[in-house]
């Protein structure tokens, strides 16, 4: 997993020069269709996340995600014209997602399929394949694979016409190198204060829960952490009450952007309630409401997502060890899931 | 809540009574939209998950979830014309809910409002206006207002032209009339092995993922419980690996239905890992594949989970109590959750 963290930016920059170049093939599918309907699990699921709000908020188009039972348990019949399906998976090779693609087309939808597997069977049945260049990832916890998915999200949304720039994206590994180049100070803080919790809630708002929900999954998977990912809102409908002096939050922010102010807010919250607060991003006023916080590098909010896990994966690999773990195989998980 | 919890049927006959008639309002609205868009948050979100898997399921439309931040944080425009953007709210005064409805009218939709707060904002700004009839609810933890807005979300789903039975939705006060009577012994038991837990998944697939996910809430908020909803797919990419000696399962299932073998699947693979897995429902296969479970009467899966959720909500005001929580009043929250 180390190693995987380590491959991002090279894993990125020859995904983002695969990539760009196909924005027009998305457009063309763009045109013919209205909004977009994501089909995914698991940390592809998180990156769907990203993608929706990235389409909505840029894009000017609907994004929201599938149900994939709807297709396989219920075999439901829906109309999808003017629906761009895109399925996200890793491997390429989960039946359930496969199938629930192969069924929005049937039903009427246009379908992309973003997946590190060439030639599996997911770009077989997508009408374009934007094929993630990540390389082999052999520990189950997905890094490179996850990023790079991020990085399909950006094309896809550059070729459905937002309205952002193309030459920030092609930054974005060098954005990476700086955060791996950085000091570990307070990461290695953090790790040894999660050292003996057994709970922490995981947040983020807008575009950056993607980021609280995937970093989430990383800390259940391998460190068997008891992570709740919320989002800003959902946190404060009720599972707010869940903090306290063991049971930290871990908010993550852009260091920029009309998400800021409500992190800072709710980490000025959890502190007021007596639980302690992590930061990853969100600048000096996420730094100062935070008991500990890892700095990062200025990158526009629609974009912080791709860096932002970065620290969140190499929290989840140095707790794994510092544990005790392997975060290379957990307990109880292969690399291919199916659930079909 | 142990009162509100008991006056369940009650508020599900007045507000069948009241809303049934309302159908061919719906149905109007119906004609001029071709899929839903549910706006939401906290328990009334996971009411927006029944409500999008009985449409997509049993009315042939596409039904998924927005996400309000697009509306109230990034001010974002798109195109909803052929939209039904339906809003729930326990209140209807949650400014966030109101300002997206009121964002998604701007954007051409049309709209729904489901909510126990007759003559609040969000009544006002609804094309229609679905009015539970739980009476007050003074418990912090939702439990009436909850399964009431499952009964509106079937009315919705009957209005829209979902191919169900009205009749068997007036049966539901009843079987929880029976679920309200039956010993308590199991659920007893379940109880006193939660105690001194951290930690534990709660799942469910398909139309029970709703329950789970406001299950693993109503644990969170009241009893402080680390308690993960998660659909079953999504469990097994990743956070199975979080279950084990420490960390059980509660699953729930209807008695019958497609997403059973899958459940009790889930149950045996929950118990290879060295985990208890307690069942809700799901009938002698599920019980079989449990360590501990509570029976529940037979209703057809598209209704379960009105009744579903009672024995959780039971486990949970149990439990709060048993473990010295006064399950009323949770720390740190407030009866309405304002989050813009």
């Amino acid at each position: 997993m180390r190693s995987e963290i380590a491959q991002q930016p090279e894993a990125l920059r020859t995904t983002l020069d695969a990539l760009l170049p196909m924005a027009d093939e998305v457009e063309r599918l763009g045109r013919e269709t209205r909004q977009v309907l994501f089909i995914a699990r698991g940390s592809s699921d998180n990156a769907a996340v990203y993608g929706s709000y990235l389409l909505q908020a840029h894009g000017g188009r609907l994004a929201t995600l599938a149900s994939p039972s709807i297709a396989t348990t219920y075999n439901a019949k829906i109309d999808l014209s003017g629906v761009l399906a895109v399925a996200i998976s890793q491997s390429g090779r989960t039946e359930e997602i496969v199938d629930t693609m192969s069924w929005a087309a049937e039903c009427g939808a246009r379908t992309v399929g973003i997946t590190n597997g060439g030639g599996s069977p997911l770009t077989e049945v997508a009408d374009v394949a934007l094929v993630t260049q990540a390389g082999d990832e052999l520990a189950v916890p997905a890094t490179k694979t996850y990023t790079t998915q991020l990085a399909a999200l950006a094309v896809l949304a550059l070729g459905l016409g937002a309205d952002l720039d193309p030459g920030l994206l092609r930054g974005v590994p060098d954005t990476i190198d700086d955060v791996l180049a950085q000091p570990t100070d307070q990461l290695d803080a953090i790790v040894e204060r999660l050292v003996g919790v057994q709970g922490a809630v995981i947040s983020g708002r807008g575009m950056a829960f993607s980021t609280a929900l995937e970093a989430a999954l990383k800390l259940k998977e391998a460190c068997y952490l008891h992570a709740m990912g919320l989002s800003y809102a959902d946190l404060l409908h009720g599972p707010i009450a869940v903090v306290d002096r063991d049971t930290p939050a871990i908010l993550l922010a852009a260091n920029s952007g009309p998400t800021l102010p409500g992190t800072v807010a709710l980490a000025e919250r959890v502190v007021s309630a007596g639980a302690p607060a992590y930061g990853i991003g969100g600048g000096s006023a996420l730094a100062g409401a935070c008991d500990l916080s890892v700095p990062m590098p200025d990158v526009p909010e629609w974009l912080a997502p791709i860096s932002l896990i970065v620290p969140a994966q190499l929290l989840t690999e140095k707790l794994a060890r510092r544990l005790g773990y392997n975060p290379d195989a957990p307990r109880g998980l292969g690399k291919v899931t199916q659930t079909s």
